[in-house]
């Protein structure tokens, strides 16, 4: 099958690879419909992060082609959305409702299964990790805000949940990622009244906008604070979401979160401090992290079906597997929030 | 008056203060019967950490000795508990209940008033400020429990509430000073299962198992992370509570808080950094800091008086202000835990 292939900073190819067969009872093979790139996926394109030579690929959606003897949840025909980790759903972490660190699990595109950015998928513990889709003949923006389910549009939802985001509260997104205007969405959804974006990009402030954003700071660093402090009467917000993951980004959420509240935080961590004195001395807690994925698409998919929430309006790029490079290009050079990889056929 | 002075690192001594005055309507002068010296006044003895020259002491209760003309909650003659920080209840800080962030707020023995090391504080704000104690002819045991809860047992309960201690948890709590120890009786009130405190001293290792802790682990560091990870089946505890403030204790704490739980801290700071790579990919979050003591003596009050905790046998030495050089020294060389002052009489 055709698979994307990373060959280490800077090299990603549409190569071969073997397909993709059932190897445990519980393992389903997947065709992938929809595939995409993470931002994630640019820190190992970058060489800023390390990840295995291989396929990859962490985030999509397909169609259950084979299923092992022992999968009950899912069979052939049926459209699945694919967390971006796969998980027993028996181990104490996924008991305890953190199947991202699952025991046993591991991530798409590493720990020797196939990625998202490919034809086909080895799925492990199908029914615990894969959820499935009701309906069909769904839209192909409907399709396209299911591949968010996989990780972005949830990972935006754990930094309003880890911040705890609630009705009334006035919030700030640091980062204007497609995370980042996923978590406008979840602060939004979870009532939020006012939502400050901080983007200097038009486009994504557009987009931020039409997600629930009241209002929208170009402002970065220092003047971005005194502006929200500003807005705020001095006080800064009831919820600060971190959605970058650099030490200047940690330190304005810091910086304009409120005395009691949360920072939210869920960008991979390059190079942060977290500014302990503000912890202590102000009472503002830190949480998130990965996003347990799998615990929250069932939350969010009605949201998605009934077009409550429509996160698939972060791709602003689009491509078949043939245009891979430039997909990914296209990200790295900020001309793309997210691309879209179409692979297969969801009907 | 007969006040404890700080003249800076290594020197405390009794000196004299001029008699506190009502200087605002709100105010009430409160005449000392207990204090005590603070894991937090060590730090200002050793020169860790700066305070003003003058009074010192943010630790007491007394008797009201005379009101402002707006103050209505309190009068001449009630026996009252006063938090380490005084506050107007009204500011948005105090609104959203955090008052030892009080944007008009303070610390007793600096900010202009008097310290509880000494004979008679004003207390600004009386009203917001000061918690009246019920009844009368309260036990020197009774008393002494009365005055943990200015601060160190709000802040051991601190501890536990912000790392989200409930029902059936386990807990580990680093450091046995008094602090950590109130914070394993705030463990065992919250419904805590299993309380593992780490000691090394057998007369705190005693007192830790009286106030509930189910387990004792001398080890420090590794050897400790290792031997809890060992005890909790390799998955760590529902809550670790860092009650120390250093880099080696807050390493510790993270190392053993399982995936998804909360680190509740409540040290001052010296020297530390969190490991940002824990909270992002074991979603291990940080909460704590000041303890909103005005908010949480309402709710702990009823079980002093109750004895169904008695936070006072904390105190392992006992001294009058003639003795307070030697309650510094004794607490700095270990060889007490907590020092009370008895400076009046309360009945």
């Amino acid at each position: 099958m055709r698979a994307t292939i990373y060959g280490g900073p800077g090299d990603i190819t549409l190569g071969e690879r073997p397909d993709p067969q059932i190897r445990q009872p519980t393992d389903a093979v997947v065709r992938v419909v929809l595939g995409c790139v993470c931002g994630s996926d640019l820190w190992y394109y970058r060489g800023e992060s390390p990840h295995a030579l291989g396929p990859i690929g962490h985030e999509f959606i397909g169609v259950v082609e084979e299923t092992g003897a022992e999968v009950r949840g899912v069979k052939r025909g049926t459209l699945v959305i694919a967390p971006f980790t796969f998980c027993d759903g028996t181990c104490s972490n996924c008991a305890a409702g953190w199947p991202s660190n699952c025991l046993n699990g591991g991530s798409f595109g590493n720990h020797g299964v196939d990625g998202g950015q490919g034809e086909a998928v080895r799925v492990p513990f199908a029914d615990a990790t894969l959820v499935p889709v009701p309906g069909s003949g769904h839209s192909d923006e409907t399709l396209a805000s299911l591949v968010t389910l996989s990780d972005v549009m949830c990972t935006g939802h754990h930094a309003a949940v880890s911040a705890g985001v609630k009705d009334g509260d006035s919030v700030a997104v640091v980062g204007d990622g497609a995370v980042g205007l996923c978590a406008v969405i979840a602060a939004k959804r979870l009532g939020a009244e006012r939502i400050i974006a901080l983007s200097r990009n038009p486009a994504r402030q557009a987009l931020a906008r039409e997600f629930g954003a009241t209002d929208i700071l170009a402002e970065r660093g220092d003047e971005a604070t005194a502006k929200i402090l500003d807005m705020t009467g001095g006080i800064g917000v009831e919820a600060a979401l971190e959605c970058v993951g650099t030490g200047q980004s940690m330190a304005t959420a810091f910086s304009i979160a409120r005395v009691g509240s949360i920072v939210g935080a869920i960008g991979a961590p390059h190079d942060v401090q977290v500014p302990i004195d503000t912890v202590i001395f102000r009472n503002i807690g830190l949480r998130g992290g990965v996003s347990p994925v799998r615990r929250y698409i069932p939350e969010l998919l009605p949201d998605v079906l009934e077009h409550k929430i429509n996160p698939g309006r972060v791709f602003d790029y689009a491509t078949s597997l043939d245009g891979i490079v430039d997909a990914y290009t296209a990200m790295n050079e900020r001309r793309a929030v997210k691309s879209l990889i179409r692979i297969g056929t969801a009907n």
